[in-house]
């Protein structure tokens, strides 16, 4: 009897279509006893910044030996690689567009390997279900990485790094509103003074929890990844304070 | 080999971020064998109302030794209890924010427990995952209770009740428009004429099913839950009727 | 120990509220051992084609033996039929609406049954699940079908069908809003030239994947469900090209 393996699945794919559970029936086929998990299925369609940073976060929650699926592929049907990332003791499969970026920075070291499983047949325009979710599934199966793939060069990042000076960004905006920046904890607290800038706003001093200021106020913590958030309590920062990934966030 | 033990997640965390995957991550590592099962993730943001008639539903269709995940946590950060509660043969791990409401009124007796048990670290802004999903993943895995939590005092609840007369109140409304209101069948078929007001407005007599009107029409009806809705066949009762939590609904 | 049975769930109950896992709670009471893989809930409210749509691919994806409910029923509480439908080796249960229309049309030959069974209460307003889930559930469990259900007539079906002349139209949009068209690929690959229009607009000819066009501009080709898809290379088709199902689309 082999081991229950979880396998998480990212994509932008939605949950008004066939398409998650088509990977889902290809995952169960050759793996049928495979625990299934849902991060998301909503990040925004070909956003691979966003999905970065969540993939990230799966990568972190999950027990080691979780297989990390993760679908945002605008470049399907070309010769883009199909990536096996070996990261934080989980495996990811991936297209290699630059959605293993913030976990490759968070997370060293992580090695990596060049899909060369192919099947007899594929479609152009779905290999998330005709490619990545089959090897998802044999490696979830048992099946060695070395029988599927062969090592490669560096994958393509994206643009985006954690913080190592005082001045960073927002990189992703949840569904409450909340800002996530590329600031972690450990560059916050090496200030003496803790003061958050958002652009060219003062946000305050750092706060520990929401409740620490009146309803509808702003505020920056350090939220449950271990980065720099800019909130506002019992309202929608994005929309309070008209935030954009990529706007520019300080500590002084 | 353990018993697979079903733990439900009801909140507020929508389904855009790694929110949800963070708790069942944490119920993963500490119960490898357990089935979890999405009640719903769409609760309004911060209703503890909706959250509260919604994880009623759960309790009462879920087989006994179920446990239920509610995380709806305005208060976060705060020093609100967080709670263990045993009613209907489940298990309700939740704040003490009211959540437990409706299903303490529907289904007693219950007994509440404070719980005791805390992280060597917890983030300030997300106890669901730093302790209420870890609470409930280790009574999946078979953790005595008593050694999770002590006794306290009875809940805060919320200022709705099960009607005791003609006079109610809307308190749900679903995706479809219908509209569930808080007074139970036992006292609609106490009334001998059964004619439905809503407001100020005649919605007739009491219905059997949707199609026992013509298309477009308001109907009442006895919903899967025993209790009187308000609803348009074919169409939304909340649009077309313009209704809100919290409208007046008389049997007559 | 028996087998796990997947079961999937096809419905347009919204993830909103209690309604889906109320069809979990009886699957798991009465098959506590089955995989449940949702399919969508997001079916549009009584969409009966769209369902079937879907349903179709649920059949075409899962591996035999699969159980697949589907729960698209404006008729509630009326006296339609309810199903047992075995197809492409695997079984579907659904009400006789037209829900089974697609795959009965894609998958030849199925045979049809009706469902006897009856619960001691049944609600009127939620025979998913009182009826539909239950019997699903007892088949996943090994009950035998014959025990559930008696021979009946054909099923009632949609006024749809694949293509068989090079005029067909445009059954499904997606989330993405690609257009899937009734045109299998055999029919065109049957033609020499292969122009595809939409309405008045020449498509142009039939290209291999997204990324063979410019981006922004329409395409068409085989989708992953081998059938005629009109979409924008990094759009919207059903934005751009104002696409509706029921729009005709030729092979020319």
């Amino acid at each position: 009897m082999t081991r229950r393996r979880i396998v998480t699945l990212t994509t932008d794919f939605g949950l008004s279509d066939f398409y998650v559970a088509a990977l889902k029936a290809v995952l169960l086929t050759h793996s049928p006893r495979a625990t299934l998990i849902d991060i998301t299925h909503n990040i925004p369609r070909h956003d691979i910044l966003c999905g970065s940073v969540t993939l990230e976060r799966a990568i972190d929650g999950f027990p080691p030996s979780t297989i990390h699926l993760a679908v945002v592929d605008p470049g399907v049907g070309t010769n883009r690689r199909l990536l096996i990332v070996r990261i934080k003791k989980s495996i990811v499969i991936c297209p290699d567009n630059g959605l293993i970026t913030w976990a490759w920075h968070r997370h060293p070291p992580a090695t990596i390997r060049q899909i060369t499983w192919h099947p007899p047949q594929a479609s152009a325009t779905f290999h998330g279900r005709d490619i990545l979710a089959p090897v998802a599934a044999m490696i979830a199966a048992g099946r060695a990485i070395t029988k599927l793939s062969r090592p490669t060069s560096a994958p393509i990042l994206l643009d985006i790094k954690p913080a190592i000076t005082p001045r960073g960004q927002i990189i992703q905006i949840d569904h409450f509103g909340n800002a996530t920046t590329n600031i972690p904890v450990d560059l916050v607290h090496s200030h003496r003074q803790k003061t958050i800038r958002l652009r060219k706003r003062r946000i305050g001093s750092l706060r520990r929890t929401y409740t620490d200021v009146p309803p509808g106020h702003p505020l920056a913590l350090i939220n449950s990844s271990g980065l720099l958030e800019i909130a506002v309590r019992d309202g929608s920062a994005a929309e309070k304070l008209r935030l954009r990934v990529g706007d520019t966030v300080r500590v002084q």
